[in-house]
């Protein structure tokens, strides 16, 4: 028998798209000793949202509400937007499915960066849109070369990350709204803040949820150190929250992590916390930078990259680093895979992922 | 600006498909005493999964594995496939999602029965496949009508739950093995067996992956007590599963979840036990039937259809029952819509629910 697909997935290729660090461990046999390679936070939960999530595996039976009321109008109250302007879903990942599900037919145009986060890639392959690459402007997201090729194409979709992964770095946000403010006609903006809450103010664009050109994604994965939770939320015109309601899975969050997220969104003594934690381990791989002679590009987000001069001394101080026990990963594409990406660590951790880097890079090739 | 939404999301219609009790409690101003309305567990979680979501909780902060790989060895082993004849995701609804993409194009003929579980029906108008339905045969899915209907329509899906929501029937393993060898060319069977663990032995047609026409899914949801944290897993022909792993979010499964499905796999003293409880709960809605008069449906899960006469008899007591804080639901369908469907609980919030039940019943129309 011949199994009968859909047209749109025959036609997809086979392929192992994402590698978590278990499935290394696996290979290699060994636990990592430090895992600082997937944007995962160093800094803990908020201690209002743990006890939160504590007291609601008890009710582990109960499906959460699939509104997700309470949490959609502690943010909405928080960002000052309306309570009906926002979906919560678990995590971005499973927005950015939904998200290109609404909005691309097979092979509608999609605009994206050489290198860019590849989950979005991944879900305009798998509905079959067309997308198309602009190359980063050295470490940075190109806005006006993601604006020219939208205006080329005939875009549905523009997506850009601020600030950005893999790099770190961030537009302002007079940046992003002329970017808003010259998308064509028919085109929308997956803006995907995943790291906003490391940026300084004057990052984020204002939010204007009366022009529906602009979807804004957040999270509890990064800032507020709960990705293995999944929650993430996206900040839209009400017309296209509406339509996610038509396709979402309602009941997809889960009871717990729902609880914590709404424990947690307006702990700021907790966020100023980790942003300064953040903010002192970046300073530390800026230092083991100069110590070594590298360049480390100012991160808003909490990983740094570092640049070891070519993919090749990257591949390899990467293998080193294995051996020694710590987890890293880098970015894929030229130019930006001269880099590593070291993920930010409490002060012990964060001393030791650098030392194992200066002990290693004086023998890269 | 009209938003350029894609050509099947512009056509599917606004609807709120789904309401939960939270939003019935805001609606009424006040928590329900008790909730029984759901199918949710009333049994509690294994001892061993939940001290492993207690552990599992301080590693929030990181991603899930993302290929499950210990809980699908582990659930491999205790159901005789390979580990790579299964997926696990979040829950049987997001699993359900992906089946129709795999399988249905815009206009895929599919069959199922009227009144069945709605989250399959959600998902098929949802991707614009043709839903085609036949009638109960009493209070039981019509397996001959399925499969008549399948031939008539050249239906890609069949879908039937076995035992059976919201009636909690079941049919025998050679009913449904009869239904697989009977599927036209080019047809699969969605075999949903979330309630699989309440039925005896002989419900659950053999499992053979190396038939690629039925699509196998259980879920932690019900007998394991764990609705909340979203954990369902679908065993199928390897081609298959490969096809899911192509379009999945790989990393939307929670960690905690994660960590305690698979520390409750093969916890069977917690699961002969929440059989035991709910066979106990089961006899006391039977004996409430006997004792007023009514018809109560041999169950084969963790909710008894009790048959009070008519929809608006059925109405009526659904509303009462809300006056007094309790929580449950009926069939939409007729002749389903004669029933409600009474959530099986520990014996005190058991007995409650029956003497409430007893003292309405005289006073419906």
């Amino acid at each position: 028998m011949t199994i009968p697909f859909a047209a749109q997935i025959a036609r997809l290729p086979a392929s192992t798209p994402f590698v978590g660090p278990e499935e290394l461990e696996r290979r290699r046999g060994a636990p990592f000793r430090l895992r600082v390679g997937a944007n995962e936070s160093a800094f803990g939960q908020s201690p209002t949202g743990m006890a939160a999530m504590q007291a609601a595996l008890a009710e582990s039976a109960w499906y959460a509400d699939p509104t997700s009321h309470d949490l959609r109008h502690a943010l909405a109250a928080r960002l000052g937007v309306a309570a009906d302007e926002m979906v919560v879903d678990a995590g971005i990942d499973t927005l950015l499915g939904l998200t290109v599900r609404l909005f691309c037919d097979v092979g509608t145009p999609v605009v994206t960066s050489l290198g860019a986060y590849p989950t979005f890639n991944y879900h305009v392959n798998g509905y079959g849109a067309a997308l198309h690459t602009v190359p980063y402007k050295g470490f940075f997201e190109d806005t006006e070369a993601l604006l020219e090729k939208a205006h080329e194409v005939g875009a549905r979709l523009v997506y850009l990350a601020n600030p950005d992964n893999p790099m770190g770095t961030c537009h302002d946000a007079a940046t992003v709204q002329a970017l808003i403010d010259g998308l064509p006609e028919d085109c929308l903006l997956v803006l995907d803040e995943a790291y906003v809450e490391f940026a300084p103010p004057g990052v984020a664009a204002a939010i204007d949820t009366s022009n529906p050109r602009v979807l804004r994604f957040r999270t509890f994965s990064k800032a507020y150190g709960m990705a293995g939770q999944r929650v993430g939320y996206c900040v839209a015109h009400r017309e296209i929250i509406n339509a996610f309601e038509k396709i979402r899975n309602h009941f997809d969050l889960n009871r717990v992590a729902q609880a914590g997220a709404t424990a947690s969104v307006n702990d700021d003594a907790f966020l100023t916390r980790v942003k300064a934690e953040v903010e002192a381990a970046r300073q530390s791989v800026y230092a083991l930078a100069d110590r070594l002679g590298l360049y480390a590009e100012p991160s808003f987000t909490n990983f740094v990259a570092l640049d070891v001069g070519s993919t090749e001394r990257g591949q390899a101080l990467l293998e080193r680093l294995a051996e020694h026990g710590v987890f890293m990963r880098m970015p894929g594409v030229a130019p930006l895979n001269r880099c590593v990406r070291v993920g930010l660590s409490q002060p012990k951790e964060m001393a030791e992922v650098c030392e194992t880097i200066a002990s290693l890079v004086p023998e890269l090739p």
